[in-house]
């Protein structure tokens, strides 16, 4: 006989799902004793940080993870960053234990009342099963529910005492052993005519959204772009959780601004804009103006019908990214007499001031980047500066919050990291960033796992400082943060750190820091305010 | 003319809400700015600490309390400190932020895409106002949601473009002017027959729970429990957020355990069982057993209608617990010949072992403790050693998480401090509890609050260690703790801090802290497991 804890083991086998993060309760023991040898948990010490480690792995991983979290309250203190793992579109299986059956009906303390109503709406589907023996199903069809396009969270609530139940083989080894697929390719007929309006436009360009890289397009995106001749931007970095395009490419113009007014400003005197994998568009701020200008058209690649329902303007295809620039890209032949865009300017090296510039901290960065590295960003007011003197340019290589949500960063870069053990992680942090998810530099030294932290520190929340300048406001409270020093917590969980000035000792800081096998952290001060470029 | 905002911060004057707990993000700002000098910001740098502050100051003042959270990713982050406000019956105005008007339905970057449904089952109320001037009307009916019985947390959703817009005083001045009340005093018939059964019970007892000192019911309890002669339990540990009565009253027998067996066997040999103030009951672990003995009977008082629906056992009454106190202590009188409960002997002085015991981490506090200070709990192994060695017996000196989740104790000392400036509050956590709210050490560091934090370090989750043998569970994963060390992290933070080992080092740093002005923390070294007395 096999019990429910064993075919879900088995289940799990079967999807490649042996690396579990979570933080257990009481209502999670009965899942996790007797822990399978050739399975991996990683503990996080908040919820918030179990779930962003998960988000990262299956990112980078591209294998839907599983996240394990306690009842009720330690589901509550996930929805944050399961909200960011759905704008990330990461196949993540997030599980809570529940009251044992008996108990439920009375609420006995810890009882998850409601609980597939919790991580709504932020979760593609949630079920409880009403029998013990339905779990080993409910839990298969929450990985196919996480992995169809666009991937998501999906969520199950498990009632503890339903792991030993015995199962009969009929009931559950079919349920278990389906494979399920959705990357869809387009009609033949809408490629012809997308393939007809690119050959034909005047000044098109291709806006380069993170699904390219999810779904595995970079390479077609830059043979679509070198054979016809596109300039090329990547989409509003806000909702860019990862980048689908090389940024050191000759065609790569650089990026979008986030708000309507602008954005629509940039792509005028383009008359047709293929975007491929965004949304249209993860504005933000508010700033008003015309969606598009006069006489520009606009076409949308996603495997998202949300994002293409919602969309303000334009038209929309709905398939998978990847196999769609590949089937026009077929359909196409090198353009004969389009002209390649002019190459941007290399980035600006930026003055040494004292204190440092963001821009200057990631110039001495790139300077030192190793050439597979992979950034994991959560520094508000210096992601246009990162991703300007960065110019990163293998796929993979950067991994960013599209929901806007904080505590992504500090954590997901652990999951990239033992996603991607070859490559060297550098996560690069604002010291307000890294409050939201601060324990996880325990998990770093605890694991050993390697991730070179860099923190700019300004003392105040630029971004909001920012914010409050275009929304006229002054005067609001807590934008300011005097005297944190994660360099100091980050050492007291165990993570050699430590913090440094000006560009010398940055960059000495800096080259030893990733000399080193394990987690390190190098924090720097920085001028306050919005750094662009 | 009256902006939204102004009329807003008008309302929470009405209700004397001048101090609001946050983590501010760029939709907040447009509430935020300009803010009011008779206005206090209290800056959490999470949300789960934000929230947590929130629901101590609302219990520790006895008034509605607000926090302001960002959209979508923020409120998530503050879900499970939610769901523990709710536990512990906390009147909280919950709001967040959401993007502009003019951008939700494209769901642009940060949009709370069905922003009601966020904070659900949680909340008693969930609403996004469908036109800007209905914002001082929802605050106003989330307020009154808040307090009337069963206090709670409600949530308002607020445009960012909202604040700005002027109103017609006719629209808001009667809406933000109401008082609502929802103190019920029982039936006299209800009460006759209540009074009745215990005149003529052979040996009747009480159960006091936290609701008594919530509705300010502490001196009526000990006037019945005198009049009558009542022998009376605490209600179990897992669901007191607060103390019912004096815990070194002779009356007093002790904490009921929290599983329905051992709680039945418990209560055996009484005919009737008075529960006030509590649900029936907040069990847990599961051990199953006869919920009542035969012979048997049980009557509740509670505010919750949710409470008297759900017991799985006995009558109720549905009103205010201090008002039904006071009525049935009005029409009984002393009673004639019931003999006094024996009192129970004085806390066991513990042995002074090495590494110390929890027990005697908490009789050395015992020792110290100043007569009118306030415990704030979230030391999950040893929660009934220090009702024990503590036996607190003043009102309102106690606060725990109702819910069983973690998070609260850090961060709600710091409420409870802020609204109880002249008593000291002693908040008592595990390290591996501390994790779970870590940051608010450096809001008490920024506003010197000046709340003294003991920390017992054991190295692992001992809670789980010992729910681990109750459930034949061997071999989970993720249940051990090495080198955390709370002291130095605190100090990250800038509190003083110390680690100790051994009574008498203890007693020192103990005796020290207590005599400094700002917060201050001692962490020390206990054995692991379990400590129950």
């Amino acid at each position: 006989m096999t019990t429910v804890r064993e075919a879900t083991f088995e289940l799990f086998r079967r999807h490649r799902m042996t690396t579990i993060f979570g933080n257990p309760g009481s209502t999670e023991l009965p899942m996790l004793g007797a822990f399978p040898e050739d399975f991996r948990y990683v503990l996080g010490l908040q919820e918030a940080v179990a779930v962003g480690m998960a988000d990262g792995f299956a990112q980078a991983s591209g294998t839907v993870t599983h996240v394990n979290l306690h009842t009720a309250p330690g589901l509550g203190n996930g929805v944050g960053a399961i909200f960011n793992a759905r704008a990330n579109k990461a196949p993540l299986l997030v599980t809570a234990g529940q009251q044992a059956r008996s108990l439920i009906t009375m609420q006995a303390n810890l009882t998850n009342r409601d609980a597939v109503e919790v991580p709504k709406p932020f979760v593609k589907w949630s079920h409880e099963p009403p029998r013990a023996a339905d779990v080993p199903f409910a839990l298969a069809q929450a990985i196919h529910h996480a992995t169809l396009p666009p991937a998501g969270p999906a969520f199950v609530s498990i009632p503890m005492d339903d792991w030993a139940l015995e199962l009969e083989p009929v009931d559950f080894t079919r349920q278990i052993a389906r494979s399920v697929g959705g990357r869809a390719r387009p009609d033949a007929a809408q490629i012809a005519e997308l393939a007809q309006r690119l050959r034909t436009a005047e000044r098109p360009v291709l806006v380069a959204g993170p699904d390219i890289d999810a779904s595995g397009g970079w390479d077609t995106a830059i043979e679509l772009v070198e054979r016809q001749r596109l300039a090329v931007w990547a989409s509003p970095a806000t909702g860019g959780n990862r980048l689908g395009f090389p940024e050191d490419h000759p065609a790569f113009q650089g990026v979008l601004p986030p708000a309507v007014g602008p954005l629509g400003e940039f792509l005028a005197g383009h008359d047709l804009v293929l975007v491929a994998g965004s949304s249209i568009f993860p504005y933000y701020p508010n700033i008003p103006g015309d969606l598009l200008a006069e006489g520009t058209e606009l076409i949308a690649i996603t495997s998202d019908p949300d994002e293409a329902a919602r969309a303000p303007m334009g038209d929309a295809i709905v398939a998978d990214v990847a196999l769609t620039l590949r089937a026009l890209v077929d359909e196409l032949s090198e353009h004969p007499h389009r002209e390649a865009p002019t190459p941007r300017e290399p980035a600006p090296a930026p003055e040494q001031t004292d204190p440092l510039s963001p821009s200057a901290v990631h110039a001495t960065l790139a300077t030192l980047f190793p050439q597979d590295g992979i950034v994991v960003l959560e520094s508000p007011s210096s992601t246009p500066a990162l991703r300007n003197q960065l110019r990163l340019s293998r796929p993979g290589s950067y991994y960013f919050s599209a929901s806007g949500g904080l505590g992504f960063g500090l954590s997901a870069a652990l999951g990239v990291q033992l996603a991607q053990p070859d490559r060297q992680v550098v996560c690069v942090l604002g010291e307000g960033s890294a409050q939201y998810a601060i324990t996880a530099f325990w998990t770093a030294s605890t694991y050993e796992i390697p991730v070179k932290f860099l923190v700019l520190r300004n003392d105040e929340y630029s971004i909001l400082k920012w914010f409050s300048t275009l929304e006229n406001v002054t005067g609001a409270p807590g934008l300011d943060l005097p005297r944190l020093d994660v360099a100091a917590t980050a050492r007291s969980y165990g993570v050699p750190s430590q913090g440094v000035c000006g560009g010398e000792e940055l960059h000495g800081a800096l080259a030893d820091a990733l000399a080193q096998p394990g987690p390190r952290l190098v924090q720097v001060d920085v001028a306050p305010g919005m750094a662009l470029a």
